[in-house]
């Protein structure tokens, strides 16, 4: 690593550059990877990207088991990254830490909560890194920042070691430069494959692409064609037929009762001091009640049903992954809560069920990157890895 | 499968004798297994103990994480266990699908809420058997019918294609009649191995002895002795310095309020039948509030650092895995709902604080088992089943 480009760039947490060397041998050996400051490293505290976290706990015991996997792969640690507070943000601008740079798109934010990993590696500080993704923590700084990233399945892969968030959402992730490291990372941290699955039918979301800005379908034009020489023929589906919009809400609601769930006593106990966004959140999760979370439920369901319906026999939905290009550093709140809003509205189809996404950096706007996003039926990560390496050798 | 063997025992549900050979080759080749009904079989609906379960979800698409990976290593499936209603009993009666027989102790009850896979290798029909675990759904009927057990270190084992009850707590388990096949089966489910951990001090939890009948001690001294020629002299420590009643409060309010949270969709939409206590249960969790949860957060904060506090450097600490044997089939309610607080104040111990447990079937009392159980710092699953395996042999 180029201690000057680091530097530049703010990916890493203070204190937090550092080497574990990876096994010898094995399927990354030779590569590097980052993680983001929610995961476990042996003797060292894990911050959440809010000093009074880390004032607060212990150094971890041992690794995260997604970081023990990576290092018995082969590949090296080389440090912790800045996450948003607690992960519980969109934006990658930390108020204690600061903003890593998007090396994609300067002057731009990288996205979040993830934010210093994408950073690290559009910034080509390291080969691979390590995020999580509950609301969109991966796939939104992997569109920001010209990544490659992947959701998994929730439940496919173990969060030992790794702060929780909001558990029935909570899913682990990861960056690459391009589709068959991505996938590589796949082999290695899924566990045992699960065969099967085969690219069916092209689905693309008619009411995913009109949440987003006009731009963003020309800007995926092209992409589109790539994905439909991978996949086969498309067509065309509203996804959710109760409007995106109550499926938002009824993330939004899910996710601040799991967030206060997992919180609460910690918060309440040492008062923490949050920046702009992550404050407020905080204080309203605490006032969600069992008739809002049932209401939730139902809706969660129904979004659930109409998955299973709509990516049975290999089906590959086709989405934008982000509303927009990364907005500028610094937005003022109101225009910040109403990208948040816009974004879950997209990225909550794929939280809401549990389902695995993909986004593959196809799309360009202004000259700032855009992702396009895969989602496929639970347990079919392989399969969207096996497309996002195909499909980016078809350029 | 000797089939009237099968019939006499009662550990399958209904339709749930099947077989799904296993890979050609792999570590466990030519093993059996079988799978509690809480773990997705592909094609087939996972009915969680509960008729109004089964009637209201469709087949799986998938097998379960756990499942595949068996297969993968070469065990077969022969079938599908009884559990507990939506796994949240201890007792392994379930009203709907009846009692499994206990073949260690004929006219006691198997425990739960695995108790179909606990029964089922106990009476023979396979070598080992997957079960979950909560608060004590592998642990406690590995100890009424003679078995070796696991409840995983939480987060280790991905929970994909599972059943949740209270995601905090639950983890993956699985039952064997030796110690060897017991560390076998976690070399093949726990993923990339954790090094380091040798077995140190040996601490006796007093208070946990206290607990239990004044049968137990004296049943399991003899174990104690071999336990302490595996890891070196005891020392007798006070678990809970707050007491194991604050504990055991803590424990109960946390898995309720989640409890709640995971299924009050489904029970607020469908009004299922629930036999009894477990129809109790449900109404008591729908009135926890904010404040208790809050309350108890604080609790399990406290015995987090406990344990920590006691299990640095390799130590192993030993109580007994129940409160006293099975008890009879058919208890009444009340004296039901007394054997399940004080089970709990003992299984709670591991389960506020995500530790791996192991319980060695190494007592008797009046004939019938009890085990005795070995708890060491997260992620030290490894260790716990290299010493159930060299103590199996110390005989």
């Amino acid at each position: 690593m180029n201690d000057l480009a680091a530097d530049s760039i703010g990916a890493f947490i203070p204190d937090g550059r550092f080497s574990v060397a990876g096994a010898s041998e094995g399927p990354l050996q030779g590569l590097s990877f980052a993680a983001k400051d929610i995961f476990d490293v042996a003797g060292r505290v894990t911050g959440c990207g809010n000093p009074d976290w880390a004032r607060t706990h212990a150094p971890a015991a041992r690794n995260a088991g997604c970081v023990q996997a990576l290092l018995d792969a082969g590949a090296g640690l080389i440090g912790k990254t800045i996450t948003d507070e607690l992960a519980f943000s969109l934006m990658g601008e930390n108020a204690h830490f600061g903003t890593p740079v998007n090396s994609a798109a300067p002057g731009r934010v990288p996205g979040g909560s993830s934010c210093g990993s994408a950073a690290a590696v559009a910034g080509s500080l390291c080969d691979l890194a390590l995020g999580s993704d509950t609301g969109g923590s991966v796939r939104i700084p992997a569109s920001h920042c010209g990544l490659y990233g992947i959701r998994t399945t929730h439940g496919r892969i173990a969060l030992d070691g790794t702060m929780p968030l909001a558990p029935s959402f909570d899913v682990a992730g990861w960056f690459a430069r391009d589709g068959g490291l991505l996938r590589r990372v796949g082999a290695v941290l899924l566990g045992p494959p699960n065969p099967g699955a085969r690219p069916g039918t092209l689905l693309i979301g008619t009411d995913a692409f009109a949440e987003a800005d006009a731009a963003v379908a020309p800007a995926l034009a092209a992409a589109l064609d790539r994905v439909e020489a991978a996949i086969g023929r498309r067509r065309a589906v509203a996804i959710a037929p109760d409007g995106l919009a109550a499926w938002y809400e009824a993330f939004r609601v899910l996710q601040g009762a799991e967030v206060w769930q997992t919180h609460c006593d910690w918060v309440t106990r040492h008062r923490p001091r949050f920046g702009p966004g992550v404050a407020e959140r905080f204080r309203w999760v605490a006032t969600i009640d069992a008739g809002q979370v049932a209401a939730a439920g139902a809706v969660r369901r129904r979004a659930r049903r109409r998955m299973d319906e709509l990516l049975g026999e290999g089906a590959v939905l086709c989405l934008p992954t982000s509303p927009s290009i990364a907005p500028l550093r610094g937005l003022p709140g109101p225009e910040t809560e109403r990208f948040r809003t816009r974004t879950l509205t997209l990225t909550c189809i794929a939280g809401l069920a549990g389902l695995p996404q993909v986004t593959l950096p196809l799309g360009r706007i202004d000259g700032s990157p855009i992702g396009l996003s895969l989602i496929a039926a639970a347990g079919a990560d392989e399969m969207l890895l096996g497309l996002a390496a195909a499909i980016d050798q078809l350029s």
